[in-house]
């Protein structure tokens, strides 16, 4: 099937032809490139006025597509032409590409269209993503919207809303199926036919006791592949997995990860269900995670998770990257004001210092190579503070292997090519040794010492190892040289 | 509902005592740490013969967890214990557990059971399961396997061993749900209550036309909350999103995020239908290829996907850190050469020494910074390669800024701390500058130029940046040096 068949598929009148065409499978890249120059179409149609074309060449994508090209109108078109395209769709489908919308985008949306449009969209909104948008809308905009919804579930709404931010709470939706333990397999399936269109998920469906205690789950697929008169009771798990309201959303995708499930209940202190999670937002929570450590591993701070670099402005980029510049500034001084120290040493022996960087350079990536397996071990679960005994003792065999294979490599090399004397690289054969030993001791405690004080491993990577070892390795390199050449200090 | 609970319903004749249990829903940690203790508790119950305690300790956990307790019974007692506790398992779930387990433990496992039983396991598992133990058994084995396979499937087995490592196709499965357009909700409902247990999902059913070309995707929850007698060519959508056989795994992980689906067609250059990806896999790629980028971007090559970091040896870790930490070792050479070249100006004023970390290492730090924003940015489809202009002017305007911050800050501590000459102070501050505008520039165009060239931008990470500021931030430095202090070189 080709894009231009998905296209024709809008226009029931054009039905006809889709036969001919030769189906062809098209590859990523292929599909890619086409959505590029269909987005340059979208923006040429629409600012042309041709609002026929423009509506059409939209709704042969999905909803998600839409939102993108969206983005590119606000950015590229104006707030007016984007209003307009807007109000061309259909109204579920308006509901949908809203709700995918980054923030500031919905900001302009709502901006734009009239109240009643609003309180159409919000009405019509799965619950989570309501409460996202009422999340990043201004204050003033929240209470017009909020007037405008039923007294019970503008309650639920501010309880929603006061859920910490990152918690299973503020992930959560209160759309799900609640079945009875004593329906059948047959009046389960009237329910969920009932019932289904409104909730988030009908796939995992939850059996409640009592008020509102949670009893068990039981998935659609065992319910549509049983037999009519099976009790729901007898096919409901009762050793579910759940997570607490208050829970991390980094937990909260760990428990996705291992499992593999498509939803997870969250129950209150009391075992009350209160909402679920469903997979399609932890795909998102994991992406985060990831760039957040991701981002303080390469020393940067401070990115909202939803963030775009290109949208981040010069301020804020160089708001984010300057506290880890002036630590470690601040670190460099430091080790500047040792090598200091060895004045003597260097002007007598000035080629010493073209061997500084080597020693220098080699124990931050010696460091950083510990410390990202480390940190990334933790993050993944692979490792344990447990382990720190295990780790440190694998750190220190593999530094022994590599300072040897790299101190005699540079001890050759010095000798050899650059024909200094014997002393000089013992010098930097045997600093090289102790320095590897050192940064790879640390960049495997480093992140595990964090841990346990309860910091993001995260942050000691690079900028964190590279400042320390730097300090350290320029000492045991001139500490060497003066021993081993004689030189008091 | 407690842990103790859980644990009891194993067994019928507790049951009537769990109405008494005030429920309480665990956090994470505590639940982690209930479950550590019951670990330890398994392995004593095993190692003192007390199997049926184990037995029953073992069923109160989820099939995941009961793979992860094994992995503690092979590390900690013997495989002999762990074949005796795998044979106590109901059948069913030992094929789950299996199937869970790292590869080198189920060879293990294979190893210690009989032909009989591992046909058993290898008839039940999930064919995409199937695959990924076949792939990682020893030949010999997989062969012993395979004559016990009917030919039918063996044939098709083959096909899928065949798929390339990392492709769309070595990820899916061929147990899919097919229906007919013509079919009605009713007999679309009766057909997957028939088919549904061999299937890996029921939740997306597939619609073939003629022979196996994909027509449309219909969505189990679509076919519940329809009436009986609507067709299924009514509820289908046309417009779905597929991926080729041949598309690589972190494409077909970039379409799951973005879309949010549970699962996703995958057809062959003719829109055959072939298999389809579900959204648990994809869950497993997109955790191993961020591992892999953060290992690229700390200087490690080589660990495949499933390594753990306490299972690889001390001589894979060497091997897997040694190319970089050779490639670098060169790069600090030549650096040392070229601040060679500078003797004359060093040996006249020795105190610059003392301020070349500071530079080289800013240089570092900055651009590391750049490149880390950047490739994530292209990791998460947030900057494309047409962006190049625009992440160079935005990097060249925080560089500025950024160089005046920081340079301003080092003038005046060279100054009135260090209490130095105005003149090297300048040097410092005026170098830092230029430092700061080429790392920020190198690290923003760097990885965008791998892209280009199809390399790994995750490769453009510190070490490289690191190993090319090093060597400009010291030319740049003690050229300046020698310019404003007028020494000849």
């Amino acid at each position: 099937m080709t894009e231009e068949k998905i296209t024709n598929d809008v226009f029931e009148e054009t039905e006809q032809t889709t036969e001919e065409i030769e189906p062809v499978a098209l590859d990523m890249e292929t599909k890619n490139q086409q959505f590029d120059e269909d987005v340059e179409k979208v923006l040429e149609l629409l600012q042309n006025g041709d609002y026929f074309d423009t509506r059409s060449l939209l709704l042969s994508y999905n909803e998600v597509d839409i939102a993108e090209i969206f983005e590119e109108i606000l950015d590229e078109l104006s707030i007016e032409k984007a209003i307009i395209a807007f109000r061309m769709l259909p109204k579920n489908v308006a509901v949908e590409v809203f709700s995918y919308l980054p923030g500031d985008d919905q900001v302009n949306i709502i901006d734009g269209i009239t109240d009643k449009e609003i309180a159409f969209i919000m009405d019509e909104m799965d619950f989570d993503d309501k409460i996202d948008v009422l999340e990043e809308l201004p204050a003033n905009i929240v209470d017009k919207i909020l007037d405008q919804t039923p007294r019970e579930e503008r309650k639920l709404i501010n309880i929603f809303l006061n859920y910490p931010e990152d918690s299973a709470g503020s992930l959560m939706t209160p759309d799900y199926i609640s079945l009875q333990e004593t329906m059948t397999v047959k009046e389960a399936l009237a329910h969920i036919k009932q019932q289904g269109m409104d909730s988030e998920t009908v796939y995992t469906c939850y059996v409640k006791h009592g008020g509102r205690e949670l009893e068990g789950i039981v998935s659609l697929s065992a319910l549509v592949t049983a037999d009519d008169d099976i009790l729901v009771s007898d096919l409901m798990h009762k050793d579910y997995v759940y997570v607490n309201v208050y829970d991390d959303q980094e937990e909260v995708a760990e428990v996705f990860k291992k499992y593999g499930f498509l939803a997870i209940p969250v129950v209150d202190n009391e075992n009350r269900l209160v909402g679920i999670v469903t997979v399609d937002d932890i795909m998102e929570v994991i992406e985060e995670e990831t760039t957040e450590d991701i981002e303080r591993m390469g020393g940067i701070v401070g990115n909202e998770p939803d963030d775009k670099y290109l949208d981040i402005g010069v301020f804020r980029h160089v708001r984010n990257r300057l506290p880890w510049l002036l630590f470690m500034t601040v670190m460099l001084m430091i080790t500047g004001s040792l090598i200091a120290q060895f004045e003597e040493v260097l002007s007598q022996v000035i080629i010493l210092v073209a061997y500084l960087p080597l020693l220098m350079g080699t124990g931050g990536n010696t460091g950083t190579q510990a410390a990202t397996l480390i940190i990334r071990g933790l993050s993944v679960d692979e490792v344990d503070l447990k382990d720190v005994g295990k780790i440190l003792w694998k750190e220190l065999r593999v530094s022994i292997i590599l300072g040897i294979v790299l101190s005699v490599f540079n001890f050759l090399k010095i000798v050899l090519v650059d024909g200094q004397s014997p002393l000089i690289a013992l010098t930097v054969a045997f600093s090289m040794i102790m320095v590897i030993v050192f940064a790879k001791l640390l960049g495997g405690m480093l992140p595990m010492l964090a841990k346990k004080v309860g910091v993001d491993p995260a942050l000691m990577a690079t900028p964190m190892i590279s400042s320390l070892t730097d300090m350290v390795s320029s000492c045991i390199y001139l500490l060497t040289a003066s021993i081993l050449l004689g030189i008091a200090l």
